[in-house]
């Protein structure tokens, strides 16, 4: 079965804000084994609204819409869904109740403009929204063999919420019935299954070396890849009969995982911090962090892991030359004669931080963000990362890079850039220190090993 | 004019990235009084880029497109515009020269399969990339009056780039010679206008109400509301003759300014953390920060400030107790007492930030992010944050606020959004205590207000 995924709202198309239920439904489409042919964003109006789901129902089985559900004058989804069936707009009786209801509960009346929630187009059905006031939409469009229609409200945790308890059920449901489709998956009895493999420190095209042979075009199981930063998604996806495609893709996902070794940070889109965390706690060891451009962005990562605070102390944000001297007691000498942005103030951060916190790994990252303060010798883009590791004998030892990272036009956008290649780098030094292969990370520009006693 | 904006490739319609280009063109397109009439993203499938592009055509005088234009086997960018053209590609031998020196001044020759980066279809033309191999095109899609094409690199710095380089002065010109559309935008001499005025701690409804005479439909310009957390952006947009309808959008978008008071963060899409930097920087004032469950992300925000070093002294991640207590000299029996979510130990974090930085202003966060370690007093979502201020004499006094922010059904996503409403919310504390306006914030729960010397 193929899919459209169409989300609509003004503040959408005018680029007010990005959309991102519709790479939210897309992973989740394809979770249950649905192709997805394409995206749409459409303004709040009912004539285009009707007209881009007459089209998508031309190439898809399901339609997934979500937004312009509300109450005011600029909800126009229903509608447009309406006119794209050929139907009038009514009021269904029991959706009308249970919004009356849901003001009730907070002793008010219902205003009303939140009538118009709980209209339909006459032959749809309403999902029920246990989680706000807009009730979604199931319906048909065209004839037999037409497309299924979803509407869901544009608010991602309601939009999440109605998809897992209602339209998955529905989709399965509807599949079983109909046993086939005509996009990819060309029976009931066939399915999508993907597999993603993530690693972090091997840049996509060594990647694409050692998996040259699984990459074939027209392979089944297909493995594409994807890099972001220096984390690649390895990407692998198989269509076939149920129960004999899944063990294929199981194969080829655990193959790449041999291949790729230790730089593996797991299945499914695991996050360098999530690699870390899960980690440190197996093996019962604390981590801080000392950040200069970064500016917290390291701990905030960190911190985003559900149970991180098992493993994740905390950290400085020594944004300040006085804060690097005041918190971390980084010598006022080197900063004078390195600077701030220098391999050495790098090492005496992260040994700072870890004297102070007693943590037994640490982080520090200090660099030019821009868009000022570089210079010729360092230049925008110039950041240096210090990994420091407090042995058995309560000794630590520290490992300092320096990272060239590339420097956009866009001041703004390449600040942000920099800071966050700064941040995935930093993660994953740390990440392939704890997988016991730090020697092995090509990609990076030039790293220097140093014990603690001459980093002052 | 209107315009249809176009993302090409799989990664974007599989969802396993989002689209965030196309929300960038559409505000660049605003930028310059071109209406957009929708977004699609597309496989990498010829003949889909090629259909999708030809019902773009049929609607919009300017097709934006971005993505596939690498040199692997996926990039099929080119084949699709060809196809839609009904034109055979051939190589540009300017191109292929260009190409050929980029590798030649870092030594190397030319991959063979980036000989096809050179490709255009037979009447395109070439529009050059000075930040990648990838070169973007320019063609006619459609007879006379039919739409203009402008294919750019999906790399957002290679894509902003030449944005703003090439494709701007093409449209520029082209409006200049064309003299009009069939979009909102009837002739040449009428332009859309936008203004957008963003305020914090005020409600959304009772924006709504303040401005209710400028919303109404059908007004030119009309004004919209958009909240995210507790920010929400006023859109004023004007659709009329050049030089008639500037000095009108001008006079709504100062009109709902005078409306909102102080809580006005600036024109245009400014954040909180921008506000904050320019008025923190303006008045010669240095602010800390001491944060538990956002982890860094409050710095972060600050520091992706370009300049905020001259302001921003940073700051302490005290996840753990042991670093509250050493760090930031919390009291353990408070910490006993209370608990680590609790008034008091914000109000001790924010006191211990003054104290060690030397800083005018703190900000502190402690709260529970989920999504374990809520308890029926404190359920997840209950944040408190404590903004301190040293007067002239060096004595502090400190503000804490309890919020209650609303727990999704999603955990991970409900940690995120908990965590980015604190960090909205600290600093809309201290963006309003910089324009004196503390105790007007509406819509945020309890607060209470007391001399630093109870706070032990």
């Amino acid at each position: 079965m193929n899919a459209s995924v169409i989300a609509i709202g003004d503040e959408l198309v005018s680029g007010h804000i990005v959309d991102t239920n519709s790479a939210w439904l897309s992973n989740a489409l394809g979770d249950i084994g649905i192709n997805v042919v394409g995206h749409r964003c459409v303004p709040d109006r009912v004539e285009l609204i009707a007209e881009q789901l007459q089209q998508c129902a031309q190439v898809a089985d399901v339609l997934v819409v979500t937004g312009g559900l509300g109450p005011t004058a600029d909800d126009v989804t229903r509608a447009g869904l309406a006119w794209a069936m050929g139907e009038e707009l009514m009021e269904d009786g029991a959706a009308f109740e249970e919004i009356v209801a849901r003001y009730a509960a907070r002793g008010i009346r219902i205003p009303d403009e939140n009538r118009v929630q709980a209209l339909r187009p006459a032959s749809a059905v309403i999902i029920p929204n246990p989680d706000g006031t807009a009730p979604g939409l199931q319906a048909w469009l065209g004839a037999a063999g037409g497309a299924a229609v979803f509407v869901m409200p544009g608010v991602p945790a309601e939009m999440t919420s109605m998809w897992h308890r209602s339209v998955v059920p529905a989709i399965r449901e509807m599949r079983q019935a109909k046993g086939g489709g005509d996009g990819d998956v060309e029976s009931a009895e066939q399915v999508i299954v993907t597999q993603l493999v993530r690693c972090i420190g091997v840049p996509e095209s060594r990647v694409g070396k050692l998996l040259r042979d699984l990459m074939e075009r027209g392979a089944n199981p297909t493995v594409g890849t994807l890099p972001q930063d220096s984390v690649v998604t390895c990407r692998v996806r198989g269509v076939g009969a149920a129960g004999v495609i899944e063990p294929q893709v199981e194969a080829v996902a655990a193959e790449i995982e041999r291949r790729l070794g230790s730089h593996v940070l797991g299945r499914g889109m695991v996050t360098p911090a999530e690699a870390i965390v899960k980690r440190l706690t197996a093996g019962g060891l604390t981590l801080v962090t000392a950040e200069s451009c970064t500016g917290g962005l390291v701990g905030a990562a960190l911190t985003s892991v559900p149970g991180s605070s098992a493993c994740y102390a905390g950290g400085w944000q020594t944004y300040s030359n006085e804060m690097k001297i005041d918190c971390l007691g980084v010598d006022v000498q080197t900063l004078r004669e390195h600077g701030a942005v220098s391999g050495l103030v790098a090492d005496q951060m992260v040994l700072g931080a870890l004297e102070k916190s007693g943590a037994d790994l640490g982080l520090a990252i200090t660099g030019v963000a821009g868009p000022d303060g570089g210079t010729e010798h360092k230049p925008v883009g110039t950041v240096y990362i210090a990994l420091g590791v407090v042995d058995e004998d309560g000794k630590p030892s520290t490992m300092v890079r320096r990272f060239a990272f590339p420097a956009g036009a866009d001041p703004v956008r390449s600040r942000e850039s920099v800071r966050q290649r700064a941040t995935t780098a930093a993660l994953g030094m740390c990440f392939l220190h704890l997988v016991s292969d730090v020697g092995e990370l090509p990609g990076w520009l030039t790293w220097e090993h140093r014990p603690a006693v001459e980093s002052g």
